[in-house]
């Protein structure tokens, strides 16, 4: 149902604002704002201004790409963290994914993507010089692809696999308990957590095509 | 799935406040925040201050109760409405839902609730004042009850007309189309378009009991 009649612009606007969301319709929209307009004028303007903040301030973390508060993430700062493994993941929402399965102690590097040619996305849109950087200068003995079971992470797995076999490490990908086809983040944390342990060397898989 | 990890405090608040609207789980929360984060700065500024300025800004009309950006709502203020018919409501999403139907001529007028004695919600704590005043002052000739086909809405629409069956008024109510148990905003255009048309006169739904 299409809403024509607001009796407010203001309302009518909010309404519009939350509408832009994904997966958020009109009559959504139109709910989450109601419930809004009854909540104490503090907390909405708290709600706002978390908004804007978040928007305005938030960083990368400069080694692995996440999303931060400082320049270094609090992964990257931990020195009780493995920095040899280092997890490439798409977003940063993989990393905090696989971060709550509390099943990894290495570090992460996000590439900011997947190849994806439909979209338009190659290899140089991704964060993959500073990857290379990494493996380069420091003590990296493993990368694990943990990208989506897609083709499009596929692609990027195989792109991945083919820039960096000739380093002295290793290439492994988590293993494929994660259902063909879904996303990364719609895995239960027991089969994300077990496919970080049970990854594979990449080269293994290649032989099962 | 709680999330436990976040690599940013930014996001986690940001998460958070997401997460208390209603509806909004904590990983739909992350999503629609990482979607924000993608956006332009300039955008998601105009997102937080659409929603701070309607919490701080927006009126009630003082006519009929609904919300509004003027002390007059575009409907109270609208000399081709029909002035002699008061549509009663429990809230302003029900003004625009019968709004949008393109059904209804007359004004409305909004009790800002339903009696819910579980709620410890009482006859009190409705705006009804304001319609008594209405109906003694004004040339009202009909007043449509069109609250939700529940108990409670029941229970109001018998306590509205005990108290206004003395005044020489007509009393109707929505004609049951829309179906028992449902909350009023669910009802599709068409049932609810009808149901203001077929409105039926309170007494006569008594004797159906």
């Amino acid at each position: 149902m299409d809403i024509h009649y607001f009796s407010s612009k203001l309302l009518e606007d909010a309404v519009d604002e939350f509408a832009k969301l994904p997966g958020i319709g009109k009559k959504t929209a139109f709910r989450l704002v109601l419930h809004l307009l009854n909540q104490d004028k503090d907390e909405v303007r708290q709600f706002g201004n978390t908004i804007t903040k978040l928007r305005e301030e938030i960083k990368r973390c400069k080694s692995c790409n996440v999303i931060s508060d400082n320049e270094l993430c609090p992964i990257c700062a931990d020195p009780k963290r493995n920095s040899s493994v280092v997890c490439v993941v798409e977003n940063s929402r993989d990393v905090i994914a696989i971060e709550n399965t509390q099943q990894y102690n290495g570090i992460y590097h996000v590439l900011g993507g997947i190849i994806s040619p439909m979209d338009g996305i190659g290899p140089s849109d991704l964060n993959v010089e500073n990857l290379q950087n990494k493996i380069e200068s420091n003590h990296v003995e493993e990368i694990i692809l943990a990208l989506s079971t897609t083709m499009e992470g596929d692609t990027t797995n195989f792109y991945l696999y083919k820039r960096f076999r000739e380093y002295p490490i290793k290439i492994s990908t988590i293993a494929r308990g994660v259902s063909i086809g879904d996303d990364l983040e719609f895995a239960d944390e027991l089969t994300l957590g077990r496919s970080i342990l049970h990854r594979t060397l990449f080269e293994s898989t290649l032989s099962q095509k």
